[in-house]
């Protein structure tokens, strides 16, 4: 299999991105779709992309004073209906429960034991979970509770993608209700701060942080708070969302508390979430033409060992080789962890299971061969360079130069995103130049256009509908960073600052 | 409060076993039900048992080779119906989703949007994970397939109780599918000896290991193993199953694959799992009339530090030995992993917060006051002794003590429990003295009898089904060790061994 003048994944990225995309998830073996519609089979390779994405995430939000709780599955219609906005927002894309028994009639199994009130399965928790802390909190001295779920939700989807948008997926939801307005804000922030740092120190993708506006936001809340990366279709994705729900929630469900005036009080809550859409940013943004990219520091597998075993006589000294190299990197660590190595030990072609492992995107590959074994030499591949490139390192030298060469892959990936999203990220002044820019220059490849604009607005609904019309274009999010007036080039009017315009998925 | 005379909770065990398990659970704010009939909200210190058990559960089904992966919650009607005991075992107890979307009308949400196909939400997942092993089992080469999932289940219960009985629970559910019959009996065991291993050296909770009857099968498998565990109502609780489920699903799913010798084979597949039932297990195994009492080796808090602090001159002081005592003893390591130690710094009275630490079941409780500020002393108090029972001990030996003090405890806990059980185990050789062990003394306590009674049985499911409508009780499983030979006492034919019969849950 010659994989010289030609790359592992077809169609390449610049050919068909949505359909490239495909490829990878399946050449990965991370996802494909189930028999249910809109419902995907999360694959090992991929989960376990997710329990690492899990553990470092539950390791920076115990430390930031959350806990981990659980709450039902079901929402009962009535509850979903306290909140209107929220009820707008969700009813429409719902999993509905209106039996809890099945019969066998002529041999069909038929929905039987109709529910007086028909159950919800969840798409997001605030009303269930509000409705509980309700009834836990009654003096000031209960607050805050800070809480968080990890679960599985179901949004209905008439357009399901692998990972960026399945009816069901897994996701983690954190719920916090405080006593105070700022304590609230103070907490929807931290947490879009811990997504920030995990994006970029874990994820290697730089994202922007800001604001959405109006008509973005979460069905209930006062303030939605995201992060959005840029991927390699210059397409935005919201990786992460944080709440400020003001007391909207607390008033629908009833959270209330005598305070320290002895006043009753509602409470102040927040809500925050990440799911496995960040499986699909994750590839959408590192991925090449040879498959998965996977960063070091959430990497399953950082370190594959491939035998070479073409002849019998020396398989097993190779294989002892292989078990030495091992044993000495799991030695190793970085990033504070013990290196994480797998020996691929099937008795396959050493090329088969390369292009396997490039394909999965394992950030190091070392081939260790017949011929090695004299020379003490070992091959060392890394994902973020071509797929024929190899260095040849002492076998003796591996514990200490790997750590070194992951620092150098996670620093890479997330150096490169970062160029990527400078280089096709402009700042606009005109209407013309704005419309240009998000116009595909190929009509073959309505998908490709100009990336993320920095405009100024005017702040009006209006502007946002009819970009959005004429371009699928909206406002990703107003960024946090200092605040520069202008003038709005869509309506001439005055402008606090630069917002955030780009596609989206 | 003075709990010298009294319990912390009540009833007592001896007064009602069931209404003190309820209060045990609420005591230690474990869990609660939900405003959604059947499904309870897992609280922060029943979820962290819950993760610690994850924890160990999930090291070792991957030292012995599984990975983890995740499959839809829904399963079509189409899928239930292929394994047909199957579908008779779970169809009584569904959620049925039969509409997708929800619409307001006249102010009112209503279910809108009906699926062509209603879709069941898993009560387990043998049949959609067959439909997909299907998709990837081509040659004996693809084989054999590894696979756990950790997920919420649902069926529906007429009698929900926290934990043991619940609409939803969150379980892990083992999937794996082998080329020979052999080896898929192999594993069968293998992770039936996981759960034993689990129960008695995590959980401190000896278990019976053995194989169900025909009529207690898991509907559609082959063999069901299961491990029983007794709880101090002497009951028998099923605390774990893996099943040998022979080509049952294979030929339902057909999972088939060319084999060595060139033939379409079908598979062999087994499932196994445990389940949050264990918390409840857990709490009825070692609780007392003061409530909860954890194993150390699966609390998530092992150690809880108490300052003191009635005065204010001295409580910065205290606060800083009882950081000092934290902080050594987090250097100290328990069954391979470092202590976990919290320090209770709310501004509580200590016999307060003594007591809702005793209630939770915190093996280790160590309080520091202004007067052990001279003395250089902390007092220790075992949760697996009297609550006023306290050891003064230099705070400086606390680091090398405690571990030792963790290791007695899960020890104390293993030996009580195997002697409750050994104490309330008997044989039973005649029909007469069988019927009187299992009926009540009392009839005001119909739930005291005698235990597990290890009787002889001519293998008959008619002898079974007459013990059951007698006397409410069945065959737990028929043990493991040595088969000695005979005679039934129901029938006075001839039987192959003694097995177990109990009460159950």
């Amino acid at each position: 299999m010659s994989k010289v003048n030609e790359s592992a994944i077809s169609p390449r990225r610049g050919e068909d991105f949505p359909e490239w995309y495909q490829q990878v998830v399946r050449s990965a073996e991370m996802a494909e779709n189930s028999e249910v519609r809109g419902c995907m089979v999360i694959r090992p390779w991929g989960y376990a992309l997710w329990e690492r994405m899990q553990g470092a995430l539950d390791g920076m939000f115990k430390s930031t004073g959350h806990s981990n709780a659980y709450f039902p599955l079901f929402i009962p219609l009535s509850h979903l209906q306290k909140e209107a906005e929220h009820v707008e927002g969700f009813a429409k894309e719902c999993a509905v429960v209106t039996h809890h028994r099945l019969e066998l009639r002529d041999g069909k199994l038929v929905p039987a034991g109709e529910l007086t009130e028909p159950l919800v399965v969840r798409p997001t928790s605030e009303t269930i979970i509000g409705s509980t802390y309700a009834k836990w909190v009654k003096s000031y001295r209960d607050l805050p509770i800070l809480l968080n779920q990890w679960a599985n939700v179901v949004r209905w989807e008439m357009r399901p993608r692998l990972f960026l948008r399945t009816a069901e997926f897994l996701w983690q939801e954190g719920h916090t209700a405080h006593e105070t307005e700022a304590e609230a804000v103070v907490e929807t922030e931290k947490m879009l701060g811990v997504y920030e740092t995990f994006a970029r120190d874990w994820l290697a993708i730089p994202v922007i942080r800001g604001e959405k506006t109006a008509s973005e936001r979460f069905p209930g809340a006062v303030r939605t708070y995201c992060i959005e990366a840029m991927v390699q279709d210059r397409k935005a994705i919201q990786a992460g969302t944080s709440h400020f729900l003001g007391q909207n929630f607390a008033k629908a469900s009833g959270i209330k508390f005598l305070s320290r005036n002895n006043n009753e009080e509602f409470a102040w809550t927040t809500s925050w979430g990440v799911s496995t859409r960040l499986i699909g940013t994750l590839l959408m943004a590192h991925g090449d033409d040879d498959g998965a990219v996977i960063p070091p520091r959430i990497a399953a597998t950082q370190v594959v060992i491939i035998p070479i075993t073409p002849k019998e006589e020396t398989r097993a000294a190779v294989l002892a080789r292989a078990t030495d190299i091992a044993a000495s990197l799991r030695t190793a660590t970085y990033a504070g962890e013990p290196v994480r190595v797998e020996i691929d030990t099937r008795d396959l072609g050493g090329g088969v299971k390369s292009w396997e492992w490039i394909k999965k995107g394992v950030p190091v590959r070392i081939e260790i061969g017949p011929r090695d074994l004299e020379s003490g030499n070992a091959a060392v591949a890394r994902r973020d360079k071509g797929p024929k490139e190899k260095e040849f390192l002492p076998a003796s030298s591996l514990a200490v130069r790997v750590p070194d060469v992951l620092t150098e892959i996670q620093q890479t990936l997330l150096d490169r995103s970062l160029a990527f999203r400078k280089a096709h990220t402009r700042e606009i002044d005109t209407m013309e130049e704005f419309y240009a820019f998000f116009t595909p220059e190929n009509p073959d490849k309505p998908e490709i256009h100009g990336g993320f604009a920095m405009c100024h607005w005017n702040g009006s609904s209006e502007v946002e509908s009819k970009i959005k019309e004429d371009l699928k274009v909206t406002i990703r999010c107003i960024p946090e960073d200092e605040a520069i007036p202008g003038i709005c080039p869509f309506t001439g009017e005055a402008s606090p600052r630069r917002v955030l315009f780009g596609k989206s998925y």
